[in-house]
């Protein structure tokens, strides 16, 4: 059986998101593999980054003009990342993947989610019955691509982006046994919810990966945001060993 | 089979939602009774208007010294309202019963909740993997009851209110089957997460119960609230058109 975490990155600042990302995983002592998915977005300073720390890496392209199927997105600007999202589907060296948002951070080993049925996510805080698509457990698969993209280009996305199409495409998951609904401490993602204070206290010490959702990234300089100090922190303490010292410094946020 | 809505006044405030909430499940056509539990905070005016809209009423003490569990509660007022609640559970003469906060509103029909298996409830937004207690339906028990209250006196709640005493009781709700997870259609609860809005255009028309969540509730005159525009409008038609002119003067909010 092979295995790997898959994230994406096509612009440098997700690229930063990305290296993060590799070194807590390293640093949680995963037995999988690492594969990036990059566009040529990404300069070349921070691609030689990607491939050296990732264990592989796959250039892809956002439209595609070979592949008959991407022809229909263009005119669809909006999909783009989308479409690149799902070139994870494609990774079909490996029999089970775990796909992470490049802003999510990996605070404790998290190796278990490979056992987990395909598909597998955590809800959205959103709309609960939706999932969140910044951390899920998939198969590769030629097929499932093709579906995904004939539904982007039929249907589109209701929230014009991969998160709404991978909800329509999988939509009965609100329905599926618990075991494909990930617990919360996988993608933990912090809400103005004053019910969140408590939970967090009492469920905080499990917390596995954290996901920086919203417009606010932890690579941007100063940025305010809304996240809970301690994983901000543990972000910038993660860049700051393992990052900030490999980057161009016109590149370095810090 | 005899089945009731169950909820819970122990104020003045809480009494007018609890008057609105009766007027919208009326409005819905539900086919089951409507059963308040109030304490003598709530003033003989209002206390009136309850029984009369109500099918049935039970006047609950909020630390009944006749009581030998409640007894060991005294010296925690904190979980004075939580014991409240806990009430609902007595009233055995009903097979299965649905409790609602009283800042709920039903706004479609929702019988088939009395279909659902005992312990049901909706995930709430703060920590998804806790359900949120304004909306759970269970199948009322002494035994369950005493379950509750020795839990409350033995290790408290995590929150210090009743969602976080019911969570550690129902600790396995996560793990349950899917129709122990209420879809969130059935307790929506706004939050200010950006994927919220997205969501609220695909399933808004499938909206039952809205849940009026926080420290802003619609009662309160002028609160400045980060509810859905046209729901808590949707409250405030229906105070307005049933409720209004049935309160003494002093205690309109309008
Ligand atoms: O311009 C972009 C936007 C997104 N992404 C990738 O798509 C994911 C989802 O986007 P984002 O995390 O910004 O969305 P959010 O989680 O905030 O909804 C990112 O983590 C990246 O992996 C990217 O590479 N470039
Ligand atoms: O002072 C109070 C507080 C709460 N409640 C009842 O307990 C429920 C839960 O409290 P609330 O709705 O204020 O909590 P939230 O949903 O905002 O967490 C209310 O809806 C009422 O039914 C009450 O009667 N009096
Ligand atoms: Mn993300
Ligand atoms: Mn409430």
């Amino acid at each position: 059986m092979s295995t790997a975490w898959v994230t994406l990155a096509t612009n440098d600042g997700y690229a930063i998101g990305a290296l993060v990302l590799a070194h807590s995983l390293r640093q949680s002592g995963t037995q999988h593999a690492l594969h990036i998915l990059y566009t040529d977005g990404v300069s070349p300073a921070l691609r030689a980054q990607l491939t050296s720390v990732f264990t592989a890496s796959t250039l892809v392209n956002v439209l595609d003009s070979r592949d008959i199927a991407n022809l229909a997105l263009i005119g669809r600007p909006d999909l783009g990342v989308t479409f690149t999202k799902l070139h994870a589907y494609r990774l079909t060296q490996y029999t089970k993947a775990v796909f992470l948002d490049a802003d999510t951070l990996v605070v404790q080993n998290a190796d278990e989610l490979f056992e987990r049925p395909s598909f597998a996510a955590a809800p959205d805080i959103g709309w609960p019955d939706f999932f969140n698509s910044g951390v899920f457990v998939f198969t590769p698969s030629e097929q499932t691509y093709h579906e995904l993209v004939e539904l982007a280009t039929s249907q589109g996305s209701f929230d014009g982006g991969d998160q709404g199409l991978l909800n329509q495409y999988y939509s009965n998951w609100r329905e599926l046994d618990a075991a494909h609904r990930l617990p919360f401490i996988y993608n933990v993602t912090s809400g103005a919810i004053y019910s969140y204070a408590a939970a967090l206290k009492k469920a905080g010490k499990d917390i596995k990966i954290v996901h920086f959702l919203g417009s606010a990234k932890p690579w941007q300089k100063g940025a305010a945001h809304a996240h809970v100090g301690t994983h901000w922190a543990q972000w910038q303490s993660t860049f700051d060993s393992n990052v900030a010292q490999t980057l161009p410094q016109n590149l370095n946020p810090a």
